[in-house]
């Protein structure tokens, strides 16, 4: 399964801007992603202002390149927000 | 709009069990619909056991009666697992 | 290190009320515990009713009795409280 | 109440980075925060990666000045974090 096309790579990161139609699923979708990454043990770097959050992914053990780490918590995030928040639900 | 049928009224309270795909999943879906218990004043009681959620309104100041605030809480938590939580997405 | 004495055995399980400033202490409460549930794979049986957080802990594969994984969880839930949400802070 | 002097104001805007013992306490004050940051209807910009939480506090409304808007939610997350989250407790 391949990572959505919402996600750019570039300067060893991948990157993805989600949004949302409220800040409190803003919130809901962070606190969901939150469970995957403590189960990877992998976590993102991530910004959220109001109803949208900035995503950035990278491996610093791997000098701060995208690995195969970074393409499975994308790919959860993507089927999070699929199944939960996209605001067109 | 109405509440979903899924909700049962007994014993002056509005009762639903939800079912989820995970653990995370239900602690999610909790998470979001605080935010409407906090925003309408008006708190449900309830129980999760890994990824099921028992959900309890009633209204304590009108004598533990259903009335319109538990009607729109549950509309509300409707909303959330329909465009969030249901394992079938 | 033992369990706080705050917890009572009974009926082949740990129970402890827990009582917060408000709402959303005990939501951040729950979540906060969330994690350890996760990553202990072991998890409560917990009602909330707006300031409050009843928790039952036992094991189901132990025939519902109390075992270690029932304590370690009790033990990281009173650490949470401790450190975080008890409203004399 | 004053805000505490771990918050710098530069660039219309306050600013605090808080730090935690682990990524899970950091999402539990971010979860802790967002129910202030609803009730007071102005929400945050802020940054996680890992146990770290950094904040930035600025009133768009106000042509991005500092306001008492912002304050109070400052005084808000410094209350959450002291009452919660700071590793030393």
């Amino acid at each position: 399964m391949t990572i959505s096309n919402s996600w750019e790579e570039r300067d060893g990161a991948l990157h993805r801007t989600f949004h949302f139609g409220a800040f409190a699923d803003a919130m809901a979708f962070m606190m969901r992603c939150a469970f995957h990454a403590e189960t990877l043990d992998h976590h993102p770097e991530w910004t959220n202002v109001y109803n949208r959050v900035d995503v950035k992914l990278t491996t610093h053990d791997a000098g701060n390149t995208v690995t195969e780490k970074d393409r499975e918590l994308a790919r959860r995030m993507d089927a999070v927000y699929e199944s939960c928040c996209k605001p067109e639900h």
